[in-house]
């Protein structure tokens, strides 16, 4: 059993009002020291795969059909081995 | 400048609707190998600190007065030195 790590991105091109927004939040609470905040989405599941590969090839997949949107966003996956 | 890395996930205990959601997509698309998949938030900022230490304090401190639900969830922060 493999567990894949995903973080899905906001392209870097694309405007981030969430994360505009957060950080806004947080000057006004007094954090001033913050910049460039952005926010994205992490997922995790639990993969059923014989190999590393396997694994990855399968979260690759489930994250260009469903999870991501790739005109807008990057992800980035990372598999454990449990 | 520090970047820190932040993933905010739903405690184990609490129901992840998203994530049924997606887990159930997934199946319908023919990707069965998958199971337990959960949603979280994925934050990225940059924080200007004089040290790793301050830079985590910061992050800490943004995501416990902000952007986690401590009740309903837990966070784990990365920091990189760029």
């Amino acid at each position: 059993m493999y567990k894949a790590k995903i973080n899905i991105t906001l392209r870097k091109s694309i405007l981030d009002p969430k994360g505009k927004a957060a950080h806004h939040a947080l000057q006004n609470l007094g954090i001033k020291n913050i910049d460039g905040v952005r926010i994205g989405k992490f997922i995790e599941m639990d993969i059923d795969a014989n190999s590393d590969k396997q694994a990855m090839e399968l979260a690759e997949t489930a994250c260009s059909k469903l999870l991501a949107n790739e005109v807008m966003e990057d992800y980035q996956i990372e598999i454990e081995n449990n």
